[in-house]
């Protein structure tokens, strides 16, 4: 089923706000195996939405629209769907009344623009907001219904799970199966070349999705039984590099096989800063096997702390094969953990040389039974490069952890 | 000057990916005072296309559109246009000599299907893509002038700026003036409260943006003079909380204070995990204040490595006043900085009692003639509290070197 789209706001066309409410939505009607099939971006002024909503094609009979319900002067969507949808608003004293009492508890003081979010359509519906004080709203006409919800994420999302998606699902009949398979540390063509003797399926649709951390691949179909035909031939030939379905993150994932394997770990970071350790600890239960680390920015710091040797820094500089192996083994007997794991590298933009160019990156990794330094030659940028090498460092311990 | 946009993909309608090119665009189109007015997003097949096409309001003089220009079969972007402009495409002998060359030098042999990147238009022009194999195309007719590029961000941004945008400023004949002022700490309602008295002028335009970090203000103007005046009455009643224009972010900022104030500073950061020096540390100078910082997550690590008292953790919990201000201290010694920063706290999902709630957050600042401790409740979103935090210790940073 085709489902249409309208982001209304300024912000979202002026490039104040990146829109991240069309991509969560256009997922989740996807799960229910409808699809976003066009979608328009508008000002929130009458004609810009108007004419939206003129344009809708014919083939669409679901609109969803995000924007405009807040209480001030500017927020015109309701007015607007009221006459569009020849609707009238009636004042709801029962929810002024519990709106009111809601401001009182949280010690503010409410504004009598608030009066404009406890109106009610005579005809449409209410879409209930179980967290915000705008309340959505749904209106019908003989070539669509339309939903229309807040901006604000968290109350959208509700107002989709809650009301919006399960009416979509009951409309659905041509379910589409979809998976999303992420990698790290392999580029797009060298995939292809894997799998290309298993791509000869035309139920099967393929789309590559690259960035910095990794190649996405988008792998659906309308029969679910050859999607998981499909995924069962190539994923163990990637296994080095498929690490989650879906967007999970690698952190999570490796969470996942640190608790299995009963390991501790700690993190020696120079180049990423802080990265790693940020990563890690965005996991719920990471307290209970990431027990800390060190960031050396400084060389005093990394023989103070980390035990390196002065001498090993003056030979082979402190971005070296050398200097990275001392800080895993050290950060792993200073904390006295299972692992510890290094980096040191230079981000950029500046301190490159013709022998150590920036980009240049040395990931070490040390147990009390193996030890390995990794090199790499990322990104100059300087942010890219810090997230280039946190996705390789803990796609390391991934793997190793997995042998 | 109103300009359209077309964003071509699947992967943005289905959600897999974000566009962020169109905010990108929003805001460079509107530095040369035009504004992008009228927006599509769609599939990458023929109808769509051409449909959007079809639909570009009658106002809209100038198109740019994104995505499609791949060499694989799914790229379809450039017959529709060759098609829908009426145009043919040549095979450009000399492109395709650079092309092999190029892929000769990285090492990687070119496919057949690179040969679609090698035409140029017989009417229309080549925008040249210094970083990249897909060239974009400039096309006319009656109507409206387009520009095509590659969805790939850094080629499109590089197009956008040579290319697009010095024929954009040439044509824009009424300016619009824009600042965009970032604050943290404080309130919509409070920031209106404080610069209401001021919104006088019918010529300054003020939106609201709040997110987890902080408030910003996008504050426009067809009168540069008029924007100028208003900042000057408005910036210094914010100045606690306003700490930078446009997008630039809180931790390069604070770095331009802590160079000029010529201070050395550490981190010993619990519940935040290394965001901060994970912040502090995207900056490119924040070697030379920056010495490193401890991630301490647990008991164990913040006793031995930041000397923090047994019996004190015991006395308080590790989530206390006492606790944030002995890390502090203790990452100020153990670094031997001017400042040391910490933070402990409840940054969930779990953890949290009646008495230290999830979301608790204790944010230390130790310098050798200074001391204190700031008490914080904030989400209790794992990820949003670390960000909150984050964002609160560094602009307390800011706030105490200014004073």
């Amino acid at each position: 089923m085709k489902i249409g789209l309208i982001t209304i706001g300024a912000e979202l066309l002026n490039g104040t706000r990146t829109d991240t409410n069309a991509s969560w939505i256009g997922q989740s009607v996807e799960s229910t195996g409808a699809s976003i099939n066009w979608h328009m971006t508008v000002n929130d002024n009458y004609d810009s939405i108007i004419n939206s909503l003129d344009n809708v094609p014919i083939d669409i009979k679901i609109v969803l629209c995000t924007g405009g319900l807040g209480p001030t002067h500017d927020d015109i969507t309701p007015s607007v769907l009221y006459k569009y949808f020849n609707d009238k608003p009636l004042f709801d004293q029962k929810y002024w009344t519990t709106l009111k009492e809601k401001f009182k508890t949280r010690g503010i003081e409410i504004s009598e623009s608030n009066k404009s979010q406890a109106m009610i359509p005579q005809n449409g519906k209410i879409i209930p907001n179980p967290i915000g004080s705008a309340r959505g709203l749904h209106f019908k006409n003989n070539n669509f219904q339309l939903f229309s919800m807040p901006g604000v994420p968290s109350e959208m999302k509700l107002m989709m799970n809650n009301y919006i998606l399960p009416i979509i699902d009951k409309k659905t009949q041509k379910k589409i199966y979809v998976k999303l398979i992420r990698t790290t540390g392999i580029m797009e063509s060298s995939i292809f070349d894997i799998i290309e003797p298993y791509l000869n399926n035309n139920n099967i649709s393929l789309a590559f999705l690259p960035s910095f951390t990794g190649v996405d691949l988008r792998i659906s179909s309308n029969i679910n039984d050859d999607l998981i035909i499909f995924l069962d031939k190539i994923l163990p030939l990637l296994s080095k590099y498929y690490y989650a379905d879906d967007h999970i993150e690698l952190e999570d994932v490796l969470g996942e096989v640190i608790i299995n394997k009963k390991k501790t770990i700690s993190t020696a970071e120079s180049c990423t800063g802080g990265l790693i350790s940020n990563r890690l600890t965005n996991t719920p239960k990471s307290s209970s096997y990431f027990k800390g680390g060190i960031i050396a920015y400084s060389n005093s710091i990394k023989i103070k702390l980390l035990n390196v040797n002065q001498e090993i820094i003056n030979k082979y500089g402190a971005v070296s094969k050398e200097v990275a192996l001392e800080m895993a083994q050290g950060i792993r007997k200073r904390m006295n953990v299972d692992i510890g794991l290094s980096t040191t590298g230079i981000a950029g933009p500046g301190g490159g040389s013709k022998d150590k160019p920036i980009g240049l990156v040395y990931i070490g990794l040390s147990t009390s039974n193996f030890e390995k330094v990794f090199k790499f030659n990322f990104s100059k940028n300087r942010k890219t490069n810090k997230l280039m090498t946190s996705q390789a460092a803990l796609n390391i311990l991934r793997n190793y952890l997995n042998d």
